[in-house]
């Protein structure tokens, strides 16, 4: 198996970042108590793994909120639609000021930051790490689910934007 | 942290599905050599792990081809967009006949099978297996990349429906 005659000589790291660029994905915040205070991150990477029990995954790579969301014991993975944009872009910019008191957040008794108005906010138990080429792939057991009643948009990000979703091709290819 | 008034009862394992129905994927088919030929299957969490080197994960549950896909050693993982739905369809149902003689697939030198028309193919050798909940999260390091040039508008699975994207929210939120 070659590269396609368009990319004779592209590396194999740079095909990659090409291909997930363009692999469409959801767009979910994940959150933690870490020994400084409330962190979290905008992650494309949060796939159900299994149902019984209720098991999710995904990944995290560099930087002080990532290591503290590896390392803490408990988060919550907030899944957040097109209403939820700017909480999206703030969580993705490490330099965007979180967790301040403008925004819609609170410590839950269990002492994990609760964004309140994400869709769903998904409590769990991180149940497996495994480091791999710099990033954590994670996986966590789902404890509890806050679900928040709304109509807001699927939100997708995919290359480097955020978009909502079309009509299904379902009926027209 | 507690379920929504909306669904008072409904237990973690309901809510869960019902958050991942609503939560967007990209697609993708999975391929390898199985002890019996070529298996196959459609999967919605294939995600990038780390750059370097080249990772993803994805998980698999239950059924023939998944069981054969997670005790492969390399495997194709083919990133898909709306004009391979055909292809998405087929693997998405274990009843649907595949590596037939009219689809455009072929063993390649190193013995996994490969899907012609994907926009993105990815061989990969698999580095990691974590068994969770009847399910196996998987980790594979990419060996090497073949693209597929075209302008296939993204694929996206939502809602148990396959969708394409519209435009960016960026603009307009």
């Amino acid at each position: 198996m070659t590269s396609s005659p368009s990319v004779p000589s592209a590396p194999v790291g740079e095909l990659f970042r090409a291909a997930f660029r363009a692999h469409p994905a959801g767009v979910a915040i994940v959150t933690a108590s870490g020994p400084e205070g409330a962190v979290g991150l905008t992650a494309s990477s949060v796939a159900s793994v299994a149902v019984d029990p209720a098991t999710l995954a995904f990944s995290v790579t560099g930087g002080r909120s990532a290591s503290f969301i590896a390392s803490a014991q408990t988060i919550v993975v907030h899944l957040v639609g097109a209403d939820q944009l700017d909480l999206a872009r703030t969580f993705a910019d490490p330099a965007a000021p979180r967790f301040t008191h403008s925004m819609d957040w609170e410590l839950l008794p269990t002492g994990e930051p609760l964004l309140r108005e994400a869709q769903w906010a998904l409590r769990c138990e991180i149940v497996h790490r495994a480091p791999l080429g710099g990033s954590v792939l994670l996986a966590a057991k789902v404890l509890d689910i806050r679900s928040n009643p709304s109509n807001s948009a699927p939100l997708v990000y995919h290359n480097r934007e955020f978009h909502t979703l079309f009509q299904s091709v379902s009926a027209v290819a």
